[in-house]
Formats: structure tokens, sequence, C-alpha cells
């Protein structure tokens, strides 16, 4: 599989951190957002919407990281990253999906660039703005991790899934933006256990090749 | 089951396509973002968020549209809304993440109160950030539905599915911004097939009780 990623793109991380728990090996392509590469003819040809990440399996060509999360489910169930009962798969994907759908997405690359330039926001309207769409995202998640069943040493069981692998690259980003952690405790544990997990540390942009 | 919903919004508006398309009855309640039920005590209890939808299905509370997709499809998988094969499934998630990833999160109602209040963008310049992210995002749905195999009747083969009824609620939206849709032939093309269905016209904004 070759997987095209940024070393600090989070949907990237994601699906980095995936590929590790199922122990899939990866060919890595680099594309420096900074640098404007997502915008290149060849790599707009694999991922019309120039994001990463694209995975690239057999005949496959696969944007989106939650296709590219359900994809592998599919295709190398074990381990697995979604819990066996569908309620719990529901609950999973939810406290996913707040990251990959409401935060995340409002914060990336392509959305600071257009505050900045097509708004004239300073550093710090734009720095308001990040911190603004990530408080209420894990106000959210910590309020769901601590009053729906389901939360035990991961977002949802004994074992990593889809859950911890968003908020994990989330979390770091938040970090890169100084945000106060103390109101999501919960947040913060669960980030702590999955780092100390080599799928999760060996995932992080600094330990990718391309990291700067 | 119990659908907590809103008529102008998005994310309900694919909930209620998929439930119609599988036949399911539900019971609405309607949670009216406008007057702000959604930041109610009772609402955020279900959904931290204060988002919609919500289902609710015995002891499953579900938020995130595409995890109540799931579930659905889960839960009641006749008829599929996502193709048999690995790879067309990828792509149908693909094409319905594009506009529930990267699209709608960008310019729902909190993100359109956040540039008014909080920015100070007057409707001009909010309605241009409004069209940038659509047209950015039926560019990138245009290419693949053109340019990869799969599009038929519909965004992936001749049954809807996922990417359709994520479509058309955007397609919907577009509408009432006045996008010019004439570079994306084929976005309207299957628009205008879906809408043709019962289960996509009777989920529109106008047949909902508390259409207003």
């Amino acid at each position: 599989m070759k997987l095209y990623t940024y070393f600090r793109s989070s949907a990237a991380y994601r699906v980095r951190i995936a590929l590790n728990l199922k122990g899939l090996e990866r060919e890595d392509v680099f594309i420096h957002l900074r640098q404007g590469a997502q915008r290149q003819t060849g790599y707009l040809g694999l991922n019309p919407q120039g994001l990463v990440p694209t995975l690239v399996d057999g005949d496959a060509v696969i944007g989106q990281s939650f296709a590219i999360l359900e994809y592998l489910e599919e295709t190398h169930p074990e381990p697995p990253l979604l819990p066996a009962d569908r309620a719990g798969r529901a609950r999973a994907r939810q406290l996913g999906l707040i990251v990959a759908c409401d935060i995340h997405p409002l914060n990336n690359l392509r959305v600071l660039q257009y505050l900045g330039r097509e708004l004239g926001l300073d550093e710090e309207a734009r720095n308001r703005w990040y911190r603004h769409w990530v408080e209420r995202g894990f106000a959210a998640l910590e309020t769901l991790l601590t009053g729906t069943p389901g939360t035990e040493r991961f977002c949802h069981g004994e074992v990593p899934g889809f859950a911890d692998l968003c908020l994990v690259p989330q979390v770091y980003n938040a970090g890169r933006f100084a945000i106060d952690l103390s109101p999501y405790p919960t947040v913060r544990r669960i980030n702590e256990t999955c780092l100390a997990l080599p799928a999760f540390a060996d995932a992080a942009p600094e330990a990718q090749p391309d990291a700067e």
C-alpha cells in the first residue's frame, strides 16, 4: 500500500496509526503541504481535493481519512479498530467523527490560509478561531467520554480504535496552539495511554521521515 | 426510532433520506436551530455538541450523521446504501465525506454565526466564504464523478446510496446561496435523478412538518 502523507497532517496521522495498529506495511509518498505539493497536477489526479492523505491499494485510490479507515477495517479486519456490537460501533464512530467532521476541517491549513489571506485576520484572531473549535469539540468529547458508557482504558473499551486514532492527532494539534487541556482530563488521560503504544508513537509527526 | 431533526439541517436531511430509502418509520422531534433549541439542557444531554441530527434507537443514542448512516446500514442492511465491493464502498464513502467533512462543517449555522458575530463579517463576505467551500468541494466531486469509474445513474452505481444522500442536501443549500451550478453538470444531473424519487423528495426541507 502507498500512503500519500504529510508529517503534520492530522488526517494522515490518523491513517498512519490505523496502519500501524493493523501491522500493515506501507510505502510513504510525501506531499509537502506548506510548499503546495498538494496542488500539483500529479497529485490532483489522485486526489482532486488536493488534500492528504490518499491511500493507494492496488486499483483502489482512496481519499478522505474516514473512508480509508473503513476500507482498512473491511479489508484487514484484525485487529479490529471498531467494537463488535452495533451500538458500540456507532459510539466509536461518533467520537471519531466529532474530531474528523467538526474540529479538524475548520482548522486545517487551507482554512487558516483563507482566514489570513482572504479575510485579513491576524495571527491572534486566527488562533482564537482555532481554539474556539477545538474547545467546543473537546468539551463535547469529554462530556461523552465521562457521561456515556463504553469509556475504559481507551475511548471505547480496552483496545484502541477509531475514536482514539482521531483524538490523538487532534490533541497534538491543540498542543501546537497552546490550548489549555485541563478542562478535558479524560481526553488527556486517553491521549497519554495511546502515546505509550508504539503504533501511536511511530505515527507521530516527529517520527516521520519528512518531519522538519 | 426517534430522530432529532431540523428541517433545514443538511446533516438531518441526509439521515431522513437514508431512513426513507430503507423504509424505516421514525418519530421526529424538532430542534429549532434558529431559536437555539439545540443549546437547551435536555437536548445537550443527548447530544453534547448541540448539533442535529441525533438518532435514538432503543438504548443507542447516536450523533454525527455518518455514524448514524453506518449504524443504519449495519442494523438494516436492506436495501443496501453502500455497494458490495470494498473499493466501491470506499469510493461511495469518499464522495459522501467530501460533503460531510469538507463542505458542510465549514458552512453550517454555528460557523456562519461566528463569522458574523465574532469576526464582524457582513453578509456579502459570509456568502463569499460559503460559496468558496461549496465550489471547492463540488469541483472535486465533479472531477471524481466524471473521472473515476463507478458513476452511473447515481454517484456510485444504479441505486442511490451514501454519496447521493450527502450530495442532494448540499445542492439544496447551494441553491439557497444562489451558487452557479453550471460547472458541475454531473452533480446537477444526479441531484435531479435523486429528487425524482419519493425517498428523497419526502426528506426535503419543505416537506417536513417543522418547515417554515
